[in-house]
């Protein structure tokens, strides 16, 4: 049985075709791109992503609220729209209920997905309802380009090219290793942490400014991607047949971040990278496009540039596949 | 907590507004129907619906072969897509799947879903993958307009109108009785029964035809629905605020239907009517356009008329809805 994304993705390829007459970008990135009327330039395109929220898999009711589950469920799905640059057009929920669950537990988890729901103008379209043996969210999220027609995608950085992240990295995995803590804990430490684990937030608006920098020839971010499964997995799916040398210290993470991996052992900037659920945003741009999109979007940091030599580099260093590989079985689903 | 989708449906509409700048259609009917390009005349239509699959719910693995499930995942969810007369574009898979599980079974399970998808012409453009504790499919179908730029709703049937039946009923309920069957069962008996239950065939083309038939008036079909919860359920969803006068007779059902029903001593046409997963097509039209319908689609059948009176009658007898208030918990979900 296939283990990750990437084996499950090999199973599917082996029955059925990625194309269609109204596939313009099929499997493989934050979100497929249909084309309604392929004849028209530009007309009808469309993003779609669809993503799983399953309990004891992807959250613990002990430590979730329901409506932090709502939320989580709506965000994790709108990142990959993010990660397009696309504009929120609406979302579809499929949600499996177990019995025994109280009254109130179905309003508070639609009310934590509500509140998300209207402040990324991402309405609710449909959906369906089914008993299930746990709770289990499934959120197909569907975006459109913005004004200037463009959506952006990952495989698309060149050599030369900076890196831009938007977002911390680290601090939600901080956060589930304090939420998921026996024994003793501080319920109030770590908030920061706790929160980007709970609470994420989609970087809709960030996404779209990317998408909408747009220069004589053409965008001015050659690829964007959401950072999901943590920059160690998903910089190469990003960068494709490139490497990276990838510049990062202590200072450029979180607080709680260098704090907390530091007072654990662990090298605060190898956790970062390592991260996981993190829906920070990385992209690429042209050394001389890169102070149009830095005064668009002066929170991005700078934290490498794509090299055509394969394998990311940390600080001049050890590569980061092989630096990380000790990490392997430890991630959550 | 809700125990069916018209209070799930009750339950969202406290939290979710039903509109937004590109929903053309929310919830209530087969798909919702969104318009990318809002300014532009008929472009960039699509409908979409979402459907849950879950072992022990919908389905068990004891007589679905994993073929099964995967065609009638699939099937149950395009046949949203018929209902609305849609053109097909594509679909999304979110698959939960429990451990244990061997080998061949998920390489089963997709291909007894690619071959129908590749039959309606319905690409897969993307999906998720998780763990779960039992196999859980959620199936999003996308389509769009035919030629003529026409989706069929619900709620549409005018009184006079003729209501017109694609396809058995009642057959996959005989169906699933059999399947259910504990004890003395043969495995061999009431094969179309078991067929319709295990492997429906959604009737994309035959909605999409309907949706084609277009006079200088506009379209020939004033209403159109899939059948998937039963006519005694069903009807009242399509009719709206008006009744129904219904003639129906044993000679009208699948043989299998009335031998099963009569061999239990039941009525066939009530059980018919009570239904489940037939996953038939119900059409309404005016009389002076019937006889242009017949010529495209001559497999229909009139099955009655739309009345200004409320309640369906069935043979100018008792309503339908007190009638089979007495079946009233015996439904599976």
């Amino acid at each position: 049985m296939p283990t990750s994304e990437q084996d499950f993705l090999a199973v599917i390829d082996r029955h059925f075709p990625d194309r269609g007459e109204h596939v313009l970008l099929g499997r493989g990135d934050d979100c497929a791109i249909i084309g309604l009327d392929p004849g028209q330039p530009g007309g009808g395109r469309l993003c779609l992503s669809t993503d799983l929220f399953v309990e004891n898999v992807h959250f613990r009711r002990s430590y979730f609220s329901p409506a932090d589950i709502g939320h989580k469920a709506l965000a994790a799905a709108a990142s990959d729209l993010a990660g397009m640059g696309a504009a929120p057009v609406g979302f579809a929920l499929s949600l499996a209920l177990p019995e025994g669950l109280d009254d109130g537990f179905l309003d508070q988890l639609l009310a934590g997905m509500a509140e998300l729901s209207g402040r990324l103008s991402l309405p609710l379209i449909g959906g369906d309802l089914s008993r299930g043996p746990v709770l289990a969210l499934d959120v197909v999220v569907l975006g459109r380009p913005g004004p200037s027609g463009r959506l952006l995608k990952r495989g698309q950085a060149r050599p030369g090219d900076a890196l831009l992240l938007l977002g911390d990295i680290g601090l939600a995995r901080a956060g589930l290793l304090e939420l998921e803590c026996r024994g003793e804990c501080d319920p109030a430490a770590w908030p920061a942490a706790r929160a980007a684990h709970l609470r994420p937030e989609p970087r809709i608006a960030e996404g779209l400014a990317l998408a909408q920098i747009v220069t004589a020839d053409g965008p001015a971010v050659s690829g964007l991607m959401d950072v999901s499964d943590g920059l160690t997995r998903d910089l190469p799916r990003f960068l494709g047949p490139y490497g990276a040398d990838i510049s990062l210290n202590g200072d450029q993470l979180h607080p709680e971040v260098a704090a907390y991996f530091s007072a654990r052992g662990e090298d605060p900037v190898e956790a970062a990278l390592l991260g996981g659920e993190d829906y920070a945003l990385l992209a690429s741009t042209s050394p001389e496009r890169l102070p149009m999109v830095l005064a668009v979007l002066p929170q991005a940091r700078v934290i490498g540039a794509v090299s055509s030599e394969p394998g990311v580099r940390l600080n001049s260093g050890a590569l980061l596949r092989q630096g990380f590989d000790h990490f392997a079985g430890r991630e959550t689903a």
